[in-house]
């Protein structure tokens, strides 16, 4: 076993070390411009600021809870959680401090063309993947080594779940507040100087524009790194759980605890070989670029893992290669067809713009009837993912939970890949900020346009991909809570059960509420900031005085993480209390509610808001009258709207059933043993 | 035990007797106004003209089930199912038909004052509420005592099902497409009339009004109607096949059979009483006077309940007693505190309100982030009415399923009074619309107005009463079907159920997606055809020329039904297949998943639609500028997508449920033996 510990270690080592090698080239990079400079200088400062004060209010959290789980669990329990968030918000750092140096430079690279800028968005992107892994493999990796030897309640997995604990409490902070801060920002920039003054995006009179694209980097970098993050560690987690209950004393035992980080080495030196793929060659073509580097990795990884797993010495190779590469097929199918509803090409786009001609009420009717039927595809598709991965590996003589968890661990695997393909996005969507802070002509404003189209289709094929691989992890954490607690049966027919599946289906629309009231009062204080430097500072709008951009950070700093209380006080309280209250049974119906609803409004709200923002895109590439007309105001409503619905509130829900999922599993054991009624 | 049958036979003739009184009481007073008459002539024509065709839909899909029921499950049930699809039918005919001819007479008594208007409303709106229960209760009791002495599986409570199912499957016809037709006629009378040509509502001059009239009464009189019926029917049928497995063979078997019927013939007698307490005496307070026999109801009825289950031969009475009345009491208290998110005087609708100052874009996130928010008392409410029933039956002897089963009919018991309060909102609203039509004084039309408002808070009761009656009486269905296939165990780690779990999550917000596209496109129709109404025939705005109404209704009429099709094909069918082809426990599954996010997206849809509208209001009122500013045309945009909400999406979802719950207990027997997978 030793062996192959090394093996994910060294996968770990080589994930940090590209990670590195990308680093360093992106830095090396020219930027001459200085307008640029200043704005990309703004921007970091402004990130770093915020993530400064995050990490502050992550760091009392994760105290409290440490000491939580010190008198309620184990020091070794307690100590992992930290771990696991201090790893988390590395990871989250390091992709953040290279993306708001890279954005610039792509900028600059865009005056000689797109080929030039290409690979450093890419490239920069890459940084944020590779650290999200290789940090992720390490930590876990160690703490199984370390704890390897331990006499624990639970086993070394149970102390691996601890740092999975960690880094989700971490994803949850990470991911709301960057959601929050993110839209908070961009609505404030967008109802007063797109609307009231006509501004174009990113037009650096208006005071809110850096903390415009701040937000994209919290939010979308460090906050979707945190996200994958925790889905990551917490597919591995349920494997080794579930491998540790059910394999416990067999010869092999320990070989299905180590297997999914076996799974998860392959899938680094997939995506280190599938990257080699990604060159946008003589086409120029930025999306086919990325996308032909997502299949490659898939295939190569494929292959590796039905080599791999047969010479290890399973007596049933085929019950765990089919689930795994079923998986990573289903996730991948998920992904690239989850913009049926979102892409601009589709009709339900078509259907929800044409809408707009008859006012705004119609287009959110439209919009909000067509991400409901949105959710139908993946629903079926994440039910079938389950079902088939259950009895293919039965049906190969592995049990049916491990079969579901390895599924989730497959469509994992490629997050190297995936990561890096959805970090280039909010990447070159600053470069284009940046273009026009810099005042460059249209030939390099229209080569990141072209680069930004590439990264919103990559960010779909994630988001579809996200929502699935969390779907299958959650029912795998589900599952290994059920071994947890020794629940084999946990039955609709109870009505303990019952009341706990309300109760938890009542989280995630509750939680999204919160978060999309949080944007709204905020949004309110941005908007009053704004419109009064305009009207007190009147060379701020006719560009000779430098708007206070910093007040406007503050306002969304303060704002995201004072809002942040109560939703991450919820995620974490509430399954104790169901559990304290009702009881293990209780808990597990809460946990099942919970991952249904959680995964209805995640699909609908992205998919929602990309419709609504496609629709938008689609008057103003022409259509029904263009920019500026009666329909192009009504479809802007309908983007604002979705706004934080795909960039606040939906992104969140997985995170959200992840923490509660895990908060009730490391907590299991003594759970157990209170109930008051 | 044919003693009982005689009492409740008694009790439904007498529904009928007060429902035929109030009948002759309301066509003797007089309407001398020829404008009011016509209007309401037109309204009458317009709604029997809808009725018609409905009823041929109704009548073709009912032979087509019954088909299918006399080849899968046997003639008792087809013929069952057919007779409780007409009387479901006949009990909404006969309270629209009052309903559009209370109307007229309700505006010309207004002109004599408050005291002499107020009766002819609310005993045009009692026709409905006696009708609704003298029917179910009479055809119930028949059926049972027909088919009582045939041996049959699953006894003779199973023939009673197929009635219940019938009922069903026309409350999901009537809900759903009068719920489409309304808002279509609705939408495009706004749009058209109130927003491009600034005519008031119920202007003669536009060609919806009569269309928007009559959506009224076949949306929310007869769809109403229908689907309370249903609920009450389903509650009694659950309990009955609860009765009959888990007490077969006891001496006083039957007697927990009948029970529930008894229960109900309680229940008229308390509302016949309760009916009493309704007068607006001295305080010329209407919306007071209704929840005073609200309140009196449900006191005289949990007296005898008391006292009569005392007087019968059972061992735990307490056991009987106690969840009934935990039952109707919960009911109540759901139904007074559903409107702390919809009610003007509160904070989220004032806050909505004010978000109206930055755009219609925050007013929707603010309305439909509370709308989430208001599902939280709700599904606590249901979670717990439904874990205390089950402990306090089982508590004192009597099975827990049976308890909750028993809460659902306590709840259901009062439902003459409930339906007769509030079938008078419509009625009333109607009037408002024939003393506009009709040229009364403004006096008049104040009166109607405070009418008017009475028949809101109505309205806003039964919402909260409706939706947490619909929730218990699904959870004891839920119960019956477990018992009708011999489940006891449903168990969340079982990857059918699940699957099972997810895919009926996904249903309801399906059907809804559907419905209100369907409301999108048919609007669009209707806005077409008023504006050309209004541009070729240049006497109708200028009010020399009368519109053409009938094209107006036709397109409401006839986009109504065809839209129809597809999701009444769904509910009908999709627990079918998922029971065919995953079995019957991922169908156990399936029904779980679709009751929990049924009552989400019910409660949601319904509250942010509430709200919205009283947030229009609140500044209609005055507030941040009133009528005609901008912060006003935001709040309209909010109400306008609250409309197919509340009044098309949002009610429609207790159909769904009961019908999918009903059709996989009708066929389980079947289901039980046939499964592909």
């Amino acid at each position: 076993m030793v062996g192959w510990q090394i093996v994910t270690l060294v996968a770990g080592a080589l994930s940090l070390g590209v990670a590195a090698y990308f680093y360093t080239w992106v830095m090396r990079q020219p930027n001459d411009s200085k307008e640029m400079a200043e704005f990309s200088l703004a921007i970091q400062e402004g990130a770093a600021a915020y993530l400064k004060r995050l990490y502050q209010a992550l760091g009392l959290l994760s105290v409290g809870v440490a000491i939580i789980l010190l008198l309620a669990v184990n020091w070794q329990t307690a100590i992992a959680f930290l771990v696991g968030a201090a790893f988390s918000a590395g990871a989250g750092y390091a992709g953040m401090y290279v993306a708001t140096r890279a954005n610039s430079r792509v900028a600059w690279a865009a005056r000689q063309g797109l080929q030039e800028a290409f690979p450093i968005g890419f490239f920069a992107g890459g940084v944020m993947g590779m650290s999200v892994v290789g940090v992720a493999l390490i930590g876990m990796t160690l703490i199984y080594m370390i704890f390897r030897g331990t006499p624990i309640e639970g086993g070394p997995p149970s102390v691996v779940l601890g740092f999975s604990f960690g880094a989700s409490a971490m994803a949850l902070l990470a991911k709301a507040g960057g959601g929050i801060y993110t839209k908070t920002a961009d609505i404030g920039a967008d109802l007063v100087g797109k609307v009231e003054f006509g501004l174009a995006e990113d037009d650096p009179r208006n005071p809110a524009v850096v903390a415009d694209n701040v937000g994209d980097n919290v939010g979308d970098v460090a906050g979707m790194g945190s996200d994958i993050f925790d889905s990551y560690v917490a597919s591995v987690v349920a494997v080794m759980i579930l491998g540790y209950e059910l394999y416990q004393g067999s010869a092999i035992g320990e070989l299905y605890v180590m297997f999914p980080l076996i799974l998860s080495a392959l899938g680094v030196f997939a995506s280190v070989l599938g990257m080699l793929f990604v060159r946008t060659g003589g086409r120029n073509d930025p999306g086919r670029a990325l996308n032909t580097g997502t299949v490659a990795t898939t295939l190569i990884l494929a292959l590796m893992v039905a080599i791999v797993t047969f010479l290890l010495p399973f007596d049933q190779p085929w019950g765990l290669i089919l689930p795994t590469v079923f998986g990573l097929g289903a996730g991948v199918l998920m992904g690239f067809t989850s913009d049926k509803y979102t892409d601009i090409d589709q009709a339900a786009v078509q259907t929800t713009a044409k809408a707009s001609v008859s006012g705004p009420a119609l287009v959110i009717i439209e919009g909000f009837s067509y991400g409901l039927v949105s959710i139908v595809p993946s629903m079926i598709g994440i039910a079938a993912a389950m079902v088939a991965s259950f009895f293919l590996a039965q049906a190969f003589g592995v049990p049916g939970t491990y079969g579901v968890s390895l599924a989730a661990v497959g469509m994992l695997a490629i997050t190297g890949m995936i990561v890096s393909a959805d970090a280039y996005g909010p990447i070159v969507d600053n470069a284009r900020g940046c273009a026009e802070v810099g005042h460059e002509d249209a030939e390099t404003i229209a080569v990141c346009d072209r680069l930004d189209a590439a990264g919103n289709t990559a960010k779909a094929i994630t988001k579809g991909f996200a929502i699935g691989a969390a779907a299958l992890t959650v029912l795998a954490l589900f599952s290994a809570y059920a071994e947890t607690v020794d629940l084999t049966v946990l039955s609709l027919t109870n009505p303990r059960v019952v009341a706990g599946l309300f109760l938890g289906a009542m989280m995630p629309p509750y939680f999204s509420a919160l978060l999309m009231l949080s944007v709204g009062s905020n949004a309110e204080l941005m908007v009053a900031e704004i419109r009064r430097q305009f009207e007190e500072i009147p060379g701020v709008l006719a560009g000779t005085v430098k708007p206070n951009s910093t007040l406007c950070i503050d306002i969304a700093t303060r704002g995201a993480l004072k809002e942040l209380v109560l939703p991450a006080a919820l995620a974490l309280l509430a399954p104790l209390l169901v559990g304290i209250i009702l009881g293990v049974e209780a808990l597990g119906g809460f946990l099942g509610g919970s991952i249904v609803s959680g995964i209805i409004f995640a699909l609908f709200m992205s998919n929602a808001g990309g419709l609504w923002d496609n629709a938008k895109k689609f008057i103003e590439d022409g259509a029904l009258g263009g920019k500026g007309s009666d329909a192009h105001k009504a479809a802007v409503v309908g983007d604002t709207v979705g706004d934080p619905f795909k960039d606040t509130a939906g992104p969140s829900l997985n995170t959200l059933i992840t923490v509660m999922s895990l908060s009730a599993t490391v907590f299991a054991p003594i759970l157990v043993k209170i109930a008051f009624f």
